[in-house]
């Protein structure tokens, strides 16, 4: 049996695929494991048939016989842990990699979230446009870090990883701020995320469900 | 060698064990692991020397031999995988507790974290307050679909497991916001949590670093 993702519907992105279930099936298409997808509307991710799979009713989630996870840090560890290709195998090595998927999520994606909140959320607080230039900064203060310990270097630690996956996948949701352009070894970084072939085929098939719904 | 950990010379919070090397020394508490700790100031943390250990300039950080990891979640992780204790055994619980883990530290803390981050950044702002209330407002939402989920069980999934860890450890920073006693179960939670003898041992260890030091 195939494992089930779920995804939105109509993905408030309009199909720029920065929903989370992108990096799920890029992870998929990287270690060449076919799924399927359940799409589901705003209203049915919130009601109890989507919450026994992630009971903050957001999508993705995985299924696969009994087993029901959710959060796509969750999901891809085990994708990556069940097939060859995105962790590596010798030890010390793994274990940056996986450091690396916590630090995208948990270091470089919150105030990049921030930004995304205060400009969905807060849009017609009076405070918006000013507090969007903190956040910026405190985005450019991650980005500042990352793009010196990324220096001339393809991927974060020897070959492309899960930790290189999520890192993309976080700094995507940037593409239209312009911020990405002040950091050209970043910018040139996900540009080499996004040409993969397996992340092109994750992408086509999410805009594939998504082409033509309005940008929220 | 005994694994080392850094920690802040004087923690912004007085005490509190709020700052992440807690969380780490409860991990290493609940394993029966000894570790050292070297601690570093604000200005030390920012240097060549500790960026090594950590690009992004943050406390706690790992080493052992010739490995160093960061991230609260990935040095929890690694202990975690190397130790009795803290993961259970059987595959699908497995990838369950490290669902809670990712669920903890990407779904719940954010808006935590936002909360901290506006009170301390955005203090002078003349939109705190009202930005507060709002931030609070998503605490609110997180917290009751966790609380939801979690009913009348004492741990998220089985038994206590490095997803409970996570979890507690970043509810605690809501201790003093009142928000958490909204929530009775989610308070009875986070202090069964912290009646464990191992974050009992953890809590004392920075508290005997940190005691005296003036809250931020």
């Amino acid at each position: 049996m195939k494992p089930i993702i779920t995804a939105f519907e109509r993905s408030p992105d309009g199909g720029q695929g920065l929903a989370r279930d992108t990096r799920i099936r890029w992870a998929f298409e990287e270690v060449g494991q076919s799924y399927d997808v359940r799409l589901v509307s705003f209203r049915a991710m919130k009601e109890p048939a989507h919450r026994v799979r992630n009971p903050f009713g957001q999508i993705p989630t995985y299924e696969e016989d009994d087993l029901v996870l959710f959060e796509s840090g969750a999901i891809i560890f085990h994708i990556a842990e069940r097939h060859a290709g995105l962790l590596p195998v010798e030890a010390k090595a793994r274990a940056r990699a996986i450091t690396w998927m916590f630090a995208a999520l948990n270091t470089v994606e919150p105030p990049i979230l921030d930004r995304a909140t205060t400009w969905i959320a807060e849009r017609k607080e009076p405070w918006c446009a000013e507090r969007l230039r903190l956040v910026d900064d405190r985005i450019r203060d991650r980005l500042g870090d990352l793009s010196a310990c990324l220096g001339r270097a393809d991927w974060l630690d020897g070959p492309f990883s899960a930790g290189d996956l999520m890192m993309v996948s976080v700094l995507l949701r940037l593409r239209s701020s312009g911020i990405l352009d002040e950091y050209p070894n970043l910018s040139a970084y996900v540009a080499r995320g996004e040409a993969r072939p397996a992340y092109q085929r994750a992408f086509a098939a999410q805009l594939a469900i998504n082409a033509g719904t309005p940008p929220a």
